[in-house]
């Protein structure tokens, strides 16, 4: 790795979170070269290229991906573009990072990873939670052997609110598009595979969502393949902000994590003693482990590295999610092996 | 209630749990007088009769309940011998204090559950851990509407060490030996009946309780009749003591628990922060548990008042651990009406 | 020390902090016999004598000093008594327990040990927050080497809330009648004697209390023998309750306390994180710490062994009170050989 | 003020913290256009710049001050050019940030600040602790009246390791290089001026700092105009990290704070519970802090706003520490209008 080297990029989708890795490739990431934007909706592109001072736009990712000089594209457009872009990009010669999921269907999912195989461009899928530091702590602990082999895991992962009814109708159910994250979360801190999944769950925050066929509060059981048993607590609603955090008891003791707060000020008052709420949701939550997974995407690239989340993992959580479902529908023990083959 | 008032109570079982339960009747509730103590070996009885000042031992109970001044009794003897005692004490007319559990046979507790009723006694069962100050303080945060509707709810029960294989081949598996006091605190915490169990779990620690066909690290998911979730988490072994706490999220908020320590002194040391472990083991994290259980029994039967740990209590708590172990035998969800009918 | 044997003793005063010793030497410390209790009202004595079933009361605490039987004494009188007191009992070659301050004249104090040390007999001085699990904990730290050399440290101490201006009238001001416990809790934590001593404060609760020429918010510094600085911060009113905690920084690390709370529980609102208050006020908070005194005192009289804490203890602490006044009147660092030569 | 509106900067000092400040004008701060880099050694302007940038470099400051598009001018360079360069560019009417301390001589302080006023330019000096989310949320609760009137102030503030020996010979001593930043904050807190100040101290870490006639353990008492005490606590060196906390007791309430750490994870191992130490030192600790100081002095000058931290400001630390080195070296309690007239 030369310490000069950059990295040559273009990024499709203007959204949130399409703007925040926009600026973070173009101001925290010295070693990446953001050179054009696209978004179906041109004006979209624009105004983020102006604050990002990204020199081109387009309503068409196509043109990203004919610029010989771009070397690796950043998906964030719709979750259904995800895998055609992939394949595509792939095609081109691309190096890819793009947002979880990478589609719903395993099919699909099969596709593009095929194309990225054949292709052997780096593929990085958007799990921006194994790079917080309070989860990487965890992860060293279990790696390291700090706290011995790994006997029971919990995972609690709560939203503030629930987000739109309209966004739930296309985002898939609460294990595709919620649990998704802690299923990726699960694997990436035991390091093992999932074999078999226990799910149970209801709807207690909002009966709009019942009408949808959906889940508000679930409970998942995950048991991996060296005995570890896991637990993932979702809920759509903690009234006090986003709850984050896992905990492990290994052979040779535990390893838990607190969620991170705005400031540590501790008032006594006469009737409580408290403190100020949680930071509220995933962008004040998570900003530093967006900043990292780019800026290892880009060191990963560069160095001809592995990518820290591949192809594998993408489609492992979408798995997990499957069966998931699979068991509240049938209120049973599914194996992985159902739904993966 | 007149305040003035003694109970006068015999004692049965000079162990552990019987010695300690004497020497809180004797001197840390003014209200009990305690006059006698049995034990098959009468020297174990004379041994604690006099560190607690107990004028009379025997090594025949019966002779317990055949003092007409005795009024109430407490049962510390082995398990096996609790049925057929709560049976002859409530016909004896004796207001009964017995240790968990009743009995691990649905048939023998009905029998001595029936005979309660006909008396008329009052019955309390030994679950100490509802007079903590920590659990007190979430149930009462569930029952004044604090945190709203239960929706979600951790237990977290672990054990420093595992027993004697010895005691193991005798108590039963972990589900009513172990899990028992957790399924109690579950419906006690949410104050609902738990309609079905899933329950998973594994040898991790120590081989040779895996050949007693017992299991060592447990996971269990309860639903509540009001839609709650709840798991408990029990180990065996955790190798940094007694590791004991409760977390339940709500409509409106959340509560959780910590371990207790012996000192609140933290060190800062120049490669970490720490603090000494917490209280070891239950008899110096519930002591104070042991005591207010038996001061309200005290105060329960002199005030004619309604048993604080029910005969209902009892039974429900030793249904779930059967339940339990059907599914983890089956490896399916189980409806609590098939234990219990 | 044989372990069967037990001490007799006679107490002093039946006042609230009498009743407590009463009761811990009657239920709690099986190797203490309290045989009789005195008080100038002798319908109060009589009250707890009945509750702590001691056989006899009497209005003259000289029936105590006459009875050969008695080997120890528990001086719980008004603090104008306690010098004439001791010395009686010592005389009289009582072991003596005397609540603290020993008088607030140094020479009445140097009377009273001057007598004690001529008849040989035992005194402990009644500074119970050494018995503290929190505060031992630091003690340790510190001798053991464990944070190594002290350099600097804090002892936060406040009550809720002012006691009466009644009791202030005749209690002496703050320095000697609450600073004093945390003089000496510096001296015992520091192991060292204090030589230097700055103290400023003012009046912020209530001006009753200026008009007695007292303080109720004041700040002390204290320069030990061996280098070491440290803080007093005294308030009579913290709204959220009683506030104990000390903290040191050393050469290899520092060690700090929390408070001590009814609960650990800690709920998530929708506004805030909140606890439930600490321990009230000294009687919750140090309750442990005052039968751990008591019990050292009569294991110490039997044993023969040294005073946890001697007569030069509370000597010493008045010395500093008065240093105290003497620096807060003269705005200006007072040395301890100034006010005890 | 204009959204659009940006800022056009010059940087005098390419030193670690006209570095970082360089780094946060170039990509942090979007309404900031840093053209114009100085250091003496142009090389180190040189390198800083292509890092950041930067169009134009200078061995020379007065080149910043020539060009007249440049509005503002950011001074890092060493103390002893603080006072001059303020009064130069004062009159060529750029707006200021100046690193702390304005100088350490109260005469040249005042030069600067004349200047500073009959120019009418913006001055901002680099107390960069104000704008830490913990300090922020302690002078809220004041100045919003949660506490209620400040009685009592802690400050705890102790570096990991004492700098070489060659910067404390040329930085002033402990009170005005390190306590500095104290008195700012206990100023910052409590909304009033320090009235007068005690100090004491000693050498407990190296002697080759007695050597130098200065102190490397201090302990400083500030009274407020409105009646507050406070204390400040500084230590070159505590084992286990940047210890930065703040504790204010109010007649409502009172707030405190604690350590920032890297992760929130706590390990529960055989023989203690821990967690990994503090962020180690100022840049790691501050970094939040310096963006959100440079970020407020654009705005500042953006909106013709007020400075948020006035050359008063940055006078009136400096004189706390000339008063704190006179109480030291004559051991009495020190009026401020002896010192600052």
């Amino acid at each position: 790795m030369i310490a000069d080297e950059t990295l040559t990029l273009g990024l499709i989708g203007a959204g949130a979170i399409g703007s925040l890795h926009a600026a973070h490739l173009s101001y925290r990431i010295p070693r990446a070269d953001l050179q054009i934007l696209a978004d179906v909706v041109e004006e979209a592109a624009q105004g983020v290229a102006k604050q990002c001072r990204i020199p081109e736009t387009t309503s068409d990712y196509q043109r990203i991906l004919e610029r010989p000089d771009i070397e690796a594209v950043v998906i964030c457009s719709p979750t259904e573009t995800h895998a055609r872009i992939i394949e595509e990009a792939a095609e081109a010669g691309k190096h890819i990072f793009c947002e979880k999921p990478i589609d719903l269907d395993l099919g699909k999912i099969d596709g593009a990873l095929t194309a990225v195989e054949k292709s052997g461009v780096l593929l990085q899928v958007g799990f921006n939670r194994r790079f917080d530091s309070n989860f990487r702590r965890v992860r060293e602990a279990i790696q390291s052997g700090e706290i011995g082999e790994p006997h029971l895991l919990h995972i609690i992962s709560r939203d503030p609110a629930p987000p739109p009814i309209e966004y739930l109708k296309v985002s898939g159910d609460i294990f595709v598009d919620m649990t998704i994250h802690d299923f990726d979360m699960a694997r990436y801190l035991i390091g093992e595979e999932v074999e078999e999944i226990y799910a149970t769950g209801g709807v207690r925050i909002d009966d709009a969502i019942a009408e949808l066929g959906d889940l508000d509060t679930v409970l998942v059981v995950l048991k991996f393949a060296d005995g570890t048993i896991g637990t993932i607590d979702n809920s759509r609603q903690a009234v006090y902000g986003y709850d984050q955090r896992v905990e492990v008891l290994g052979s040779k003791g535990s390893i838990r994590t607190a969620n991170n707060f705005p400031n540590s000020a501790v008032v006594s008052a006469k009737d409580r003693i408290y403190r100020d709420l949680p930071l509220h949701f995933f962008l004040e939550r998570y900003v530093d482990s967006y900043l990292e997974e780019m800026t290892q995407f880009v060191d990963a690239v560069l160095s001809r590295g592995p990518s820290p989340v591949t192809g594998h993992d993408g489609r492992s959580a979408v798995v997990l999610g499957l069966a998931a479902r699979a068991s509240y529908d049938q209120n049973r023990s599914v194996r992985i092996t159902e739904i993966s083959g």
